[in-house]
C-alpha cells in the first residue's frame, strides 16, 4: 500500500544514505488536516533523530497531528532521548510505521510506548521500501557483521586484463565515477595488500562534489605493504591493516608508529569471518571491497558478502591466461556456488551495471 | 516519423523472421480512403512477395490507392516477378517506402520504376525500425558473409563450468528456450569439433510450438567428428563439416556416404574470414555460433561476428582453473578488443540476457 506522506519521508531518508553511519536513515513527516506541518530526516550520528526535528518544525501544531515515519522510534536513551518520549510529550494523536527496528533487544518498544500512551498506530505503510533504505544498517543490526559489498569491473566476458597484462580503463568514465559514489556509501573499503603492491591505489572517493573517504582496510597477513604506499602516506583517510600472528613484531611498531591501526587476528591466516566481526566491534557498518582476485576468491568462497555490483564494459577480451575479477580455487561444485538475485540493471554510459544480491543473510 | 501503416507493416514483417532466408522479411499495407484494403508479408522463400499478397487482397480498391512497404519494391525478376510492375499495374497512386533495397546492383531501381509511371514515392518513413528487422539479410547482401551470432551462457563472473568440469544447468529454463528460439531463427549453428566429441550435442531447435532445426556446421580440420554422433546420425538436420586439406581422404569419403557436406578449405587450418565466404554462397545468412572456448575464441580474433548474445546466471563460479566462454589466446592488447555496443537487456527468469553489437560491419 502506497501512502504519498510515507513515500516523501522515505525519499527525504534515501538522500541521507552514506552520512548516518552507524545510525540508520530516518524521514519523518507530520501532517494535519492535509496539510505536512513539520518534516526531518537524521542526519549525522549524534545530531537529533528524525521525528525530533519534525516535531520541532511543527512545533504546536504536532498536538492532534499525524506523523508518518520511516523507522520505529525509538525507546532508549542513546546519544540523544527516546523519540517515542517526544512523540507522547508533543501530543500526537497518530503514528504510522513503515520498518520495526531491527535490534532483537528493542524491537516493538518504541510502538509499546506509543500505544500505552493513548496513540494509534500503525505499522508497516511502505515497510519493503523502507527496510531497504537500511539494509546495511539492519544487516550490521542483526549479525554483527558489516554488510559486505563486492565490486567488479570487467569486459563482457568477465575479464579485467589482457593475457598482456594491459587492465586500464577497461570501464568508461560514468562507471568509474560511480564507483566513486560506492566508495563515498560505504564506511569502508578493503583491499588485499598485492593491490597496494601493484597499483598503490589511494582508495579514496573522488568526487566532483566531495564526499567523505571511507576507511582504507588492507589484507596483509605478513604486513608487507610498502611503507611508502599512498595508503601509508597520504593521509587522506585511516589505514587499517588485518594481519596475523605471522607479522613481524617490528614491523607492528613501524606501522603503527605511522598512525595505522593494526588489527591482529589470531591465526596465521585471515579468516573472512572473524575479521568482519572484527571490523563490526569497530563501528564499520558497510565494506566494499575491491578485490584483487585472492580477496575476492577469499569472499566467495567464505560466502560472506551481500551484494554484488558488476560493470560491464561493452568489450571482448579473451584468452586463458587473461586475468579474471575472481582468481584463485573458486567454487568446485555448482551446488555450492552462491546463488543471488539481480536487483537492477542499467546502462551507464557505454558500459552497463549490474547488481545482485545474495538471497538470505548468512 | 512514426505511422501507424507503417508500424503495422513492420510488425507484420517481425513476425516473420526467421521463415524467409535467404530473402528479407517485408510488410505490406494498402490503404484507401483511411482504410486497410490489403495487407500482406512475405512468407517463404519462392513465394509471393508481400506487395503481391497485399494488392491481391485489395483487388481493384488498389487503384488510386497508398502502399506502405518496410522494404523497396524490386525491380528484377527473380523466382517471382518484379514487384515494382505489379504495383503500376495495379493503379496505385502513392508508395511509402521503409528501406530501400540493400544490393547495391539493384538499390533505386525500383523506386525509379514507380516514378517513371507517375506513382508518387515516399522513401525513409522508419527506416531505421526497418532496417534492423532486416538487419540479417542487409548483411549478407552487402559483405556475402552470413550474420554472426555469438552465444554465450555463463555465471556472472564468465565462467561456463567450475574448476571441477560441472558445468550443467548453469542458465535456467527460460535461457534455455530462448537459446532454442536462437537456434529457430538462425540459418545455420556453429561449433567446433571438441564440442561434438565431448557433449555430442544435437544441436536442434527444441521448442513446444516446433520450428524448424538449422543447418549443423561443425568445424573440424582432421575430420574427427565421431561417425556415431548424434549430428552425423540423428538425420533431424542437414550436416555440414567444414574441414581442411588435412583431413583424411578415406573419412571425407566415409562421411559422404552417411550424406554429410564436407567443405574443404583449401589451407591447413580453418580461417574464419573465407570459410563464411563458403557459408555465403551456400544461402547461410545467418550463422549462430555456439562454441566451445576456442572456436568463440577465433571468431573474437578475427573479428568476424556482428552480434553477442550473452545468457548470464545470477551466480559466482569464480576459480583460476575454471572455463570461461572464450579460451584460447585472447586480445593481447585492449586496443585491439572489439568494442561492442549494448543493444538491450532483459530479466530472463531468474537469468540476465544481454544482446551486444558490433558498431560496425568489418
Amino acid at each position: 500500500m502506497r501512502n504519498q506522506y510515507m513515500e516523501l519521508a522515505i525519499q527525504m531518508a534515501k538522500q541521507t544514505i552514506g552520512q548516518t553511519a552507524p545510525n540508520p536513515v530516518v524521514g519523518c513527516i507530520i501532517v494535519k488536516n492535509g496539510e505536512i506541518v513539520g518534516l526531518g530526516a537524521h542526519l549525522k550520528a549524534g545530531e537529533p533523530h528524525a521525528e525530533r526535528h519534525a516535531i520541532h518544525m511543527a512545533d504546536d501544531k504536532a498536538k492532534e497531528a499525524t506523523m508518518y515515519v520511516t523507522l520505529e522510534p525509538c525507546s532508549h536513551y542513546g546519544r540523544t532521548p527516546p523519540c517515542a518520549d517526544a512523540v507522547v510529550e508533543a501530543g500526537l494523536a497518530k503514528v504510522v510505521i513503515a520498518s520495526t527496528d531491527p535490534n532483537p533487544q528493542v524491537s516493538g518498544q518504541g510502538i509499546s510506548k506509543l500505544k500505552q500512551a493513548g496513540i494509534e498506530v500503525e505499522v508497516g505503510v511502505m515497510k519493503e521500501e523502507a527496510d531497504a533504505l537500511n539494509e546495511i544498517f539492519f544487516h550490521y543490526m542483526t549479525t554483527s557483521k558489516p554488510y559486505v559489498t563486492l565490486k567488479s569491473a570487467t569486459s563482457i566476458d568477465g575479464k579485467i586484463a589482457t593475457s598482456l597484462g594491459e587492465s586500464q580503463w577497461i570501464t568508461g568514465e560514468e562507471a568509474r565515477r560511480d564507483g566513486h559514489y560506492l566508495r563515498r556509501e560505504h564506511d569502508a573499503i578493503l583491499v588485499g595488500v598485492d593491490t597496494v603492491i601493484q597499483d598503490n591505489p589511494s582508495l579514496t572517493t573522488r568526487l566532483e562534489e566531495g564526499g567523505k573517504n571511507p576507511i582504507r582496510v588492507i589484507l596483509d597477513r605478513t604486513l608487507r605493504t610498502p611503507l611508502t604506499s599512498k595508503v601509508l602516506t597520504d593521509q587522506k583517510a585511516p589505514t587499517w591493516i588485518v594481519t596475523t600472528e605471522a607479522a613481524p613484531l617490528n614491523r607492528i611498531k613501524e606501522m603503527e608508529k605511522r598512525g595505522v591501526e593494526i588489527l591482529v587476528m589470531s591465526d596465521e591466516t585471515i579468516s573472512i569471518s572473524p575479521m568482519l566481526k572484527v571490523l563490526a566491534e569497530w563501528k564499520i557498518t558497510s565494506l566494499l571491497v575491491e578485490g584483487g582476485g585472492r580477496v575476492n576468491d577469499s569472499f566467495l568462497r567464505s560466502g560472506q558478502f551481500q551484494r554484488l555490483i558488476k560493470y560491464m564494459a561493452p568489450m571482448l577480451i579473451g584468452g586463458e591466461m587473461a586475468k579474471s575479477s575472481f582468481s584463485g580455487e573458486g567454487i568446485g561444485r555448482l551446488v555450492d556456488a552462491p546463488k543471488l538475485r539481480l536487483q537492477s540493471m542499467e546502462p551507464l554510459g557505454d558500459d552497463v551495471k549490474l547488481v545482485f544480491h545474495k538471497e538470505r543473510i548468512d
